[in-house]
């Protein structure tokens, strides 16, 4: 699926709300989400800061003032006494300071003091595992890498291949969506009319001597951070303005950020040289197609686009009936100025959209009662207003979400995100604030998942009115040269409402044809989500590990190396392996299981060295592969559980069986339990 | 998989055997597949052709000369019986002549007059008919479409989500191959290794006046295929002479064929105006990373690169093990110079290739005895040479496959394609003969199928030796600059033997790790094979048609609007739909069997169209659903099977189970057809 704008609520605690930022540059007009946001800070912790800063201040004064009372006192010869006592008040008031800064430095760097450092620290080592393991591998890295490119290695594949297909189940055919394949070559016409040529940009400044690229927010964002978290004698007024500044970073203009820049003194990070005036920099991979040079063309950057050109043959498809939804999973490319955030923001990512097409005087859903009664985890705009936190709604509730079909999509976007594994504690629906989304749209949902870079948008979900068809319809109609021509033009895209207004001027003759179609009055609207299939492996992986270091951060191999993926979507099935002890018969034992379980078409890895079974099973955790079979014996296996650590001795005919059961869904380990004799021996785990 | 070079032999009946083309452009060093071929002319048809042009100069000089005898006894005034007797003698010749003539004809416009526009006229209904299914959709059509981009629609994703599911379970799974997943965009340093950013190339001619861009070769083709076929008064000579031209056209530099250009006279075929002298173009589409413009890139025209950097990691992933095998899906881009031959020769496609990595010493292979006994059309080298045809031989028959892995592939990939329902008789393993395969290829095979447009390669499975990894080691070597960089850039890539030989030589320092690799001296071989997943859709469906037409073309819409999809790799496993008469409690039952087949997984078509049953059918044929399910009662429905066209009835509650279990293949249809009553009425079939 995929989202509005890219707008989401960021850190900027000023007055008791949220402000959220409304990005003038990618997402203006045009839809695009963005690969990440930084967390926002609570607006009470921003009250919290802003009354310590004063204290802070104040206790400055206090100290300041009293220290000047000692030296009056010393330069007076007062008596000891009187010296000793205002030096002890002065002592008092310094401790006093000092513990209020402590309190404020805890409360700029994160909740709880140290937390944003531990959880950096956590998030590298999820990373560094994930790599060690390789689920990714950094893209052609002996030719020492490009920043933004990452490739799977093949638990990543596995894992990739897993939640590709139960997306396809999920959605494509258990909603009967017709799905299409376009290519990612997209000749310029066609991201002329999506915006993308013009406004797919970032303002990018130039290091003057050495012509190294920054990205101007960002920046201006390093720069405010740090002065925040570091200098705790900033003003409660200075700190304020920062944190504005932080909050409107995307809706200034090139020139409001080349003036700020020239503010606060900023520089090449690197270098310290002066920096050039922002200027836009498209995001689009630009190409040439043919051997003329004379057609442009660019790497698409979202898979949206081919859905809308081809809108009237999926319309013919499904009968001339609405509604109906077309789905696309590929690859998108952006450029991007300057990768961040691992493997948050790449130039490279898979994509899966929705694009669901509704009469706009009808936006019941037939199924919605089938999710009413989901409650989960909800951020009204009341509630982001009132500086309130995110609530447990039902779903069905009334007057939250805009129509039935947009709340229908947000709750099968919870089942799919649910049951992929993510945890519903850290998973949210922030609804956009009025001033994030754009002026056709009618209400917009982003499903956010809370790990370790904070809260991220990982779905969004939107009812954009008809402007994505619209777009198109509009360039079609500018660049036909007769009547005819732009008829033509038209009839190619679809047959619709606006696009019949624009012709009833200009071309007007195939009345027949006209009235036929205005009695349908339809007027299409699009609800759009997307996810980033590399991110989310990410996202849901940390989700799932920090299950384990709630409250506070472990960094103890033990918690941080299991990674509890569900069985249907992680990356194999089960391991296979041996105990140290060689035996030529074991192996053959586990050719025929390894067979049953290929004829079962269940994945697994054959470990074949020779380490103790705990080292083994550690290893099997690290893979987040929920089951492993141990060939101990020629007649029975071990089969153990990674989550509860169980073991169960089954015979060598059910082994594959068994597996299957449970990898299946159709039996839960616990029955499984039950009904098979335990074992428990030379685990590591004991 | 991936195959090792472009080389395919030719039509080409010089003498008695088939002359094969080595590409010098495209393919040479570096391995490169072709999309398609023009199917080889039978060595006997060649030397038939050869004789019927020196016949037929024969019988036009005795025409000639009877003809000047005749005129010479008329001015002679000859007696009428003479003079008779000589036209009458004329005429004789004359009709001996017209009989030669219509044979050569046949001869020389295909295997027995008027089959290759038979072929023309059937490849265009198949073409239609997926067009008009949505099977594929000219991408960006609305804007007029770009030659060589086209969209899968709803069938078409399908068919390539079912193909591709099935070569993962058949080649990952089976076979514990490690799946990587890698960016298109790739930085210049890996193709300028891999010997892509030099010799990936085409030979261009432009129309000097317009700047219209003509493939070289293409233009030569055609001007050679149609004197050849329309010019049945060229001599023998002449056209011996142009057949050659056709057979070594990819040998032949740019001065050559600039020359033969000039030779024959050959202008722009649009307009009739002078072509410039032929240059090479690069069939990359370029780009560049990065904001600063200094970091070039091109979207990868494979995806086997991607493999060779990994090596390293993908070998100790093994556990530093020979053999084993890694595997990749992806998309693929070639900026083609003018494509042709409709989904064949595309600018973007879906690859999957597999490199298998063997220890040089020992090529054997654990599992060849599972495929020894296959018995399928094998073209060996021997074959070709002689004249002779494709002969059935079991494959494990010694000394016609290199090696045992090797074969063991190419009895997979037959598993493979018989699998996805391509006909055994149009299913040749074609050896590349001497002259095709690089200096340092041992042995190449490749998949080809009969189709429309000839016998085209779609799987190349080749021993490439360790040429692939040995471009890297090259490359990081030669942009070393110092000893230890060398050795830090070898260990990037690969512990391998021909890197220490060049090692040896320039850093011999660390001794130690030197020695303990050289104990190993693997040297390492590569098996690759490829196939273009949008163009084995056509082959495949088109493969499947001809199973009607064989013989004698036949364009009625009975036989041709079926496709064949086997269950597993098809479009949807059923349709669901009602009779004519509308019944408010059959859609009931219809949405109850919808539910029950989407928890099953079962992908289905709803068609709730009032149109007669007849006509569903026909629709559901269309779309090669193997089982169509027709709600026509309130406790029973009917199913029917495609290719026998056989009704049952089945109760409501198992008619997913029995869909399910025909479709997993657990289950024949010949069994379910002796279980259950039989059904017959209101068909169309009948």
């Amino acid at each position: 699926m995929r989202t509005f704008s890219t707008i989401i609520a960021s850190s900027t605690p000023i007055g008791r709300y949220l402000i959220s930022r409304l990005s003038l540059r990618r997402s203006h007009a045009i839809s695009v989400k963005p690969q990440a946001s930084t967390p926002p800070m609570a607006a009470a912790d921003a009250s919290n800061e802003e009354s310590l800063r004063r204290t802070l201040a104040e206790k400055q004064s206090a100290v300041d003032a009293q220290g000047n009372a000692v030296r009056a006192l010393k330069a007076a010869k007062a008596s000891k006494s009187e010296i000793d006592a205002a030096i002890e008040s002065l002592n008092r008031l310094k401790l006093e300071k000092s513990s209020v800064e402590r309190e404020l430095q805890s409360v700029v760097s994160g909740s709880g003091g140290g937390a944003s450092v531990n959880r950096e620290a956590f998030r590298q080592t999820v990373f560094n595992t994930l790599e060690r393991r390789l689920f990714f591998i950094p893209s052609f890295k002996i030719y020492r890498g490009v920043a933004g490119l990452y490739d799977y290695g093949p638990p990543g594949c596995a894992v990739k291949s897993n939640v590709l297909a139960f997306w396809r189940q999920h959605f494509v055919l258990e909603e009967d969506m017709l799905e299409v394949d376009c290519p990612c070559v997209t000749p310029e016409a066609v991201l002329k009319a999506s915006g993308h040529v013009e406004k797919f940009t970032d303002l990018m400044v130039k290091d003057e001597k050495m012509g190294t690229c920054y990205r101007a927010d960002h920046l201006l964002k390093d720069f405010g951070n740090e002065k925040l978290e570091k200098d705790l004698s900033l003003s409660a007024e200075k700190a304020a303005e920062l944190r504005h500044l932080l909050a409107v970073l995307d809706d200034l203009s090139a020139e409001e950020l080349g003036a700020k820049i020239k503010e606060y003194g900023i520089t090449a990070p690197d270098t310290k040289n002066p920096l050039s005036d922002p200027y836009p920099f498209n995001l689009m991979f630009q190409t040439s197609i043919g051997p003329s040079g004379l057609i442009p063309g660019y790497m698409r950057p979202e898979t949206a686009q081919g859905i809308f050109v081809n809108f009237k043959d999926l319309y013919y498809y499904n009968g001339n009936k609405l509604p109906f939804a077309a789905a696309q999973i590929g690859q998108a490319f952006r450029n991007e100025i300057s990768p961040r955030q691992g493997l948050l923001r790449v130039r490279e990512f898979t994509l899966a959209e929705i694009e669901h097409f509704v009469d706009p005087q009808d936006k019941s859903h037939a199924k919605f009662s089938e999710v009413a009664n989901l409650e989960f985890l909800m951020f009204p705009r009341e509630e982001q207003m009132s500086g309130k936190s995110a609530k447990r709604i039902p779903l069905g509730e009334a007057g939250i979400v805009n129509n039935e079909t947009l709340g229908y999509f947000i709750g099968r976007v919870y089942l799919f995100l649910t049951c992929l594994g993510i945890d519903k504690e850290r998973l949210r629906f922030r609804q956009h604030l009025a001033n994030e989304m754009a002026h056709y749209a009618a209400d917009c949902w982003d499903a956010e998942i809370e790990c370790s870079y904070g809260w991220i948008e990982c779905v969004g979900i939107a009812d954009r009115s008809a402007y994505d068809l619209h777009a198109h319809t509009k360039e079609l109609f500018l660049h036909s040269r007769s009547q005819q021509e732009c008829g033509e033009a038209f009839g190619r895209l679809m047959n619709e409402k606006e696009k019949l207004w624009m012709m009833k001027a200009h071309w007007n003759r195939k009345g027949r044809w006209i009235s036929k179609e205005k009695k349908k009055e339809h007027h299409l609207r699009v609800f759009t989500a997307s996810s980033h299939l590399l991110a989310l492996v990410e996202l849901y992986t940390a989700s799932m590990s920090t299950l384990s270091i709630q409250g506070q951060v472990k960094l103890g191999m033990n918690s941080l190396n299991v990674f509890r993926f569900p069985p249907s979507c992680g990356t194999y099935k089960c391991t296979l392996s041996f105990p140290l002890v060689q035996n030529q018969q074991y192996e053959e034992v586990a050719k025929v299981i390894s067979t049953l379980l290929k004829v079962a078409g269940i994945s697994h890895k054959i470990d074949i060295t020779g380490t103790s079974i705990g080292k083994r099973y550690a290893r099997t955790d690290e893979l987040g592969v929920p089951f492993a079979i141990t060939v101990d014996s020629t007649s029975s296996v071990t089969i153990r559980e990674r989550d509860s650590k169980d073991q169960i001795r089954v015979s060598l005919d059910e082994a594959a069986s068994v597996i299957k059961a449970v990898t299946d869904g159709q039996t839960k380990w616990e029955d499984v339990w039950s009904s098979y004799p335990h074992h428990s021996s030379e685990s590591a785990d004991d």
